[in-house]
């Protein structure tokens, strides 16, 4: 992966703020973007039928293709709120847009944390004016991007940034993604809450299908418990500040831009998954050989949520025939007697399982390997050409210490 | 739950012996039955495609319609063992048969434990010739139940055994039930390793349609860590040596049975939920107001399954947003704002959650309730009036504990 300098692209203000919605004292818990000029902006959001207030009223906003700035806060998710909760982000919106002088229906407004606990609108009202107060000053972009990334926090242990250069025809652009997840991770068709940038000119259906495009291979294939949130959203943002000719569907220049966002949201998506709740391990479940990509998919899946296999490399067992045994209920028809499976890590390949059955491994050094902390689980199905990998982690004591005390 | 003093029925010999196939030195581990009549059987198997040698077999003996013998090991599945695995359950079949002077096609093999490492057989030889010594001594039915039901135990942390008295017609039979399981939980049109004996006289397809009918709210009903076996079978023999008039699909007597057979699988299921691995909760998942079973069912797997709801259960955490989070996501169509959550533990009910939303119950109080080892969490979608009940458990460190460290 080369990353480049993590950098803001033109035309993008950020900040973060310490509002007190948050339990963890200090910690900040109120971000906004503001764009001085009005962005191009695709997004997507939770599949979920309950969805949060915030997300119902920014999937209205961006309808309406322009948006402008973007409040969100941690610590509460306002879902499962009713009608207070709508009145709740449509004020925060409007209180935004009276402070940086835009359109309320060109303010998106997310959230993240608690689920059914009235959003405490006094302490998020103080947020927003402090938030607004830092915009205007010069020195709301000495660490804009930390400050935000922090601010949209909850487990997560690292703040989530990747910044890519892209060169549009000659036009040096920026593409930078700034996500928070780390539970309550198994996105449908959106994710979690991933804010993309980018000084790129680019045209909105356009963009709206590039993000589609980018986020079936990397976000819809990330899980770290199976449980897909209320509050997911993935969006883009395009302010053209870069100067460069309109990036459309028609153009050259549209496969290196859906390249590099693409990247973005892999790199993303990969940190997610290493700092999922709990997780002391990164793993990447690649299937092969199957039929076509939703079986593959499938099969990665049923591997990847399975409790078995995640608490066996937890544990650096290399006990193989709990995969084969997510593969056999996965739901998609597969031959047993055909699959193969492969432990790497890094340069280092051991495959444990060949034709359904052990080829005569060396446990202790499988053992061994799976003290890595970046592991792939290979499995070929024999039964086709198409390939999918999840991105996934392991499951520990951390992720039940977590969880068993989230709120108390 | 009126239970029966734990008793054989008629024309059954059970033992349970140490073969050293189980890593627990001294725990038994080969089981056996025998009945000196061949006995009326029927059976449901995994639906995993990945199958085990043993479930390969006894499918094919099954099929034949009579029964005389069951072997069974702990310690290693048979699975993914390829054709010496297939080889290993074949002779033994024949050696019990050879032993007990029965029919190779009438004995039934079972294995539980781990996939993909070949079956002792040598240790198995021994247990099986152990265990044919003991069924030959009258000494043999001392303590057959607890032997027996010691053999088939892996991470279980309690014997399952439930029997229960049916009067058929003025004759007096008993069904006896014994079960393992705790993890790798969650049956899909057949379960665990669950032996189920009566002495009623009852005819094939009958036996057989009853069996499908018990299954399917019980253990078919039933997640400890959403994932299916490679082994799990169920079994039920009648020996029809309590007297009876032949039990059919016409007669009157069909009624009474299939109520008290279902009784045997719920109370097995029950104790198999609250015996999950790690568990120190039982959890009865109740979805009312469906547009149908199937819909119900659909709900309540979808919240029985979340790492986030079990998790918060151990934690004593009323935070019904994750309940409601997983109905949403479930993959049926429910409208959340008609949503209400209630949490019940014996005569005590709180609310937590009407129409979507938080109808201001007491955390302290629910919290308390949290506390109790039974609980129920009671779903009404108002759609319609199917209902389902799903039987799970808590998700807690033991889980943890018994599953990265289960092979070393």
């Amino acid at each position: 992966m080369n990353h480049d300098q993590v950098k803001l692209p033109k035309g993008f203000i950020l900040t973060g703020v310490v509002a007190g919605i948050a339990r963890k004292k200090g910690k900040r818990d109120v971000g906004m973007i503001y764009t001085p000029q009005p962005c191009v902006a695709a997004a997507m959001f939770t599949t979920n039928q309950v969805k949060a207030a915030p997300v119902l009223l920014s999937q209205r906003h961006i309808a309406k293709g322009l948006v402008q700035a973007v409040v969100v806060n941690s610590g509460n998710a306002n879902a499962c709120t009713g009608k207070a909760g709508i009145n709740t982000a449509w004020e925060s919106a409007k209180m935004v847009a009276a402070g940086l002088q835009v359109k309320p229906e060109q303010v998106i407004v997310a959230s993240t944390g608690v689920i059914g606990v009235p959003l405490p609108f006094a302490k998020l009202k103080n947020g927003i004016l402090q938030a607004i107060e830092k915009i205007k000053l010069p020195s709301a972009i000495r660490h804009p991007l930390t400050d935000f990334s922090q601010s949209i926090m909850t487990t997560d242990t690292v703040p989530k940034i990747v910044s890519v250069n892209v060169n549009i025809g000659g036009t040096k652009a920026v593409i930078t993604g700034v996500a928070k997840g780390s539970g309550m991770i198994h996105p449908n068709m959106a994710t979690m809450l991933v804010f993309i940038m980018t000084d790129a000119a680019v045209e909105k259906d356009f963009l709206h299908k590039a993000l589609k495009d980018s986020v079936e291979p990397t976000f819809n294939m990330l899980t770290v418990d199976g449980d897909t949130s209320t509050n997911d959203m993935v969006m883009v943002l395009a302010s053209g500040q870069a100067g460069n000719k309109m990036v459309t569907g028609k153009s050259r220049e549209s496969k290196i831009f859906s390249q590099k966002l693409l990247q973005v949201c892999r790199e993303l998506t990969i940190m997610i998954a290493r700092d999922g709740e709990g997780a002391t391990k990164l793993v990447e479940v690649e299937v092969s050989g199957a039929r076509d990509f939703a079986a593959a998919k499938q099969v990665a899946m049923s591997i990847a949520k399975s409790s078995l296999v995640k608490t066996a490399i937890f544990g650096n067992d290399p006990n193989w025939g709990r995969i084969i045994a997510a593969v056999g209920y996965s739901g998609e028809n597969i031959n047993p007697e055909r699959v193969d499976i492969t432990l790497v890590s890094g340069a280092r390949k051991i495959q444990m399982c060949r034709n359904g059955i052990d080829p005569g491994f060396s446990e202790a050094q499988a053992k061994q390997l799976l003290h890595n902390k970046e592991l792939k689980l290979l499995i070929n199905l024999k039964q086709g050409s198409a390939s999918a990998t999840v991105y996934t982690c392991d499951f520990t004591h951390g992720y039940i210490d977590i969880n068993a005390s989230y709120r108390t």
